[in-house]
């Protein structure tokens, strides 16, 4: 057992504070991995303040974690100390139910197990995440970051990177297909690099003109502001794919009308249920689909396939003492486009 | 131009009556088809009642026409006089946008033309459907029903048949694959049959027991009722594809927790609108989708599949003059499953 350091949250009204937690010793099957950077994603707010329910206090956020391996179990065989590794949103599974067999580890039947948040599949300990200096995965469990992929800015591709880039591939999204890109935030702005990179011909669709430019430099060929309303003209039965990354409650009709016959329109944020019309699903043969995060084999493979076109996220490296009013610039959307935070300012706290 | 009799209603709060109206000479490419049978859609209900807004009166309701070709033009190849050939919902469409160069004719850009309550392409004429004596379509838009096939029984195959074969079909529905049925009315009754005999695993989904003996006639292998809410726990996950033929609102998030991960529920009604949760979909990679009839060549693919198989509509046999009182009993459920008029009724009448 090590006792670490990190920083947690005592209740769901209590900011986030230096803590200490413990983590076990390396299992037969375990990775220790000694954490340099963590994403900060738009859910560890929810997690943090309780907004879904059912959240285990004293709670380490973090599931965007890179870092290097400081010791393996007896049985490891797939990574070396020294080597650098991530850690997604889940660090266990039950690992017999179809989906487990399948590579869909975050569709297990009996429910992934969250990277914190969540209780250790048999002992029942909370888990804890990547706020903090150390932790300690089943190797399967465990990602291989590229070599040259930078550091901080691989840390956003372990949850933003593949809840973007698995749709895209499970939807078949290809060379040439219109895809339109809903809300340019941590997700949206992944997938128009992610959409770019497959030669797909990428629209973002955002409230306002203020992203026009960055959504061209992101590789975006086209954009358009939804605030008017005159996009759902404009555009109507113009793509192939839609990848709507709002989490805000807004009107899904509107967008299905974006599609062309046989389009799909992907959630992959969790609004406030809305009113959906039959008449633009039928009278066109769309789909309304939703997709969350990925497998651990489809994260490698999105990890690899971002080294190989030279993608990673664009972020703001902070403290971890930044951490209370990067949320806060989170919820006005003001962030470009992910916090990454730099564990050595935690190390160096304590 | 020949004058034959018809039923046709006068407005929207009009019974339907004996009338007249005038077909057109065969042109080169049409067929000239004296018409046998005519099932009755639900959607002529719908529309005789202006209930989707912009009918067009007098109005001939009646698309899913069975009968035998009495005159064809010179042009014509597909066709002899003396052939059963059948029309569907559509008479002619651009043939010219992607879908109609694809064999999607009903997901015309320019808007199929539909059989009746529509205007023809050029001439602006509306169109007028089967509840006739007889029916000049081009030879493209026209089905060849398979030696043997009972005329009266084939003719709801043009509408419930296809409308349930496409989306088994589109959505890939294979042997062994779990396959619901919502609802067992005339659609529901063919997506049976034709699940079934795509040797996948159907259960119906109805609101009470009432329809348990048939729907195991019909061929399906489990049936639940819904009324009590019980089967969206018993049988949650369970399913690959939900065929939703319900017309009327209903929770669509209850019936997407059946679907597997991955699974798809395709709505082939209108419902009003309902609200839908991200939730379902995102959490087990759902899709919700819809689909309305299918093309020229597919109909054609599922009348031969319908043939091989055996299949036919399941029909109760009615003169003309009784086509108020089963619109009357229709809007009741009182129907299994599909009433088909007897156009010598009309001939006689006349």
């Amino acid at each position: 057992m090590s006792t670490i350091p990190a920083y947690a949250a005592a209740s769901a009204t209590s900011p986030l504070a230096p803590a200490t937690i413990e983590r076990r010793d390396p299992g037969l099957r375990d990775v220790q991995i000694d954490i340099l950077y963590c994403g900060v994603c738009h859910s560890d707010i929810h997690q943090v303040r309780d907004e879904w329910g059912g959240s285990i206090f004293p709670m380490v956020p973090g599931h965007e974690i890179v870092g290097r391996v400081s010791a393996v179990g007896g049985e490891v065989t797939k990574y070396a100390v020294g080597d650098a590794v991530g850690v997604g949103c889940f660090v266990d599974s039950c690992r017999t139910c179809p989906q487990c067999e399948a590579g869909l580890e975050q569709y297990c039947d009996e429910g992934m197990t969250a990277t914190y948040n969540a209780r250790e599949r048999g002992t029942g300990v909370p888990t804890q995440g990547g706020y903090s200096t150390r932790i300690v995965v089943d190797q399967d469990y465990v990602l291989r970051i590229p070599e040259g992929m930078p550091l901080d800015a691989a840390a956003p591709l372990l949850c933003a990177g593949i809840t973007t880039y698995s749709p895209l591939r499970y939807f078949k999204a290809k060379a040439g297909d219109k895809v339109a890109v809903v809300g340019l935030g941590g997700l949206g702005h992944m997938a128009v690099k992610l959409a770019a990179a497959m030669d797909c011909e990428v629209t973002v669709l955002s409230t306002t003109e203020a992203k026009r430019k960055d959504a061209s430099a992101l590789g975006a060929h086209d954009f358009a502001a939804t605030g008017d309303g005159k996009v759902f003209k404009s555009h109507a039965g113009r793509f192939d794919l839609v990848l709507d990354t709002v989490s805000a409650r807004h009107d899904y009709n509107a967008y299905l009308g974006l599609l062309k016959v046989g389009g799909t329109m992907v959630l992959l944020g969790i609004p406030e249920p809305a009113a959906i019309s039959a008449f633009p699903l039928v009278a066109r043969r769309r789909s309304l689909a939703g997709s969350m995060i990925g497998g651990i084999a489809e994260t490698q493979e999105m990890l690899d396939f971002c080294a190989e076109h030279g993608i990673a996220a664009d972020i703001e490296r902070i403290d971890i003492d930044a951490i209370n009013d990067a949320y806060e610039r989170m919820l006005r959307n003001d962030v470009r486009y992910r916090f990454v935070i730099d564990i050595a300012s935690l190390k160096a706290d304590t």
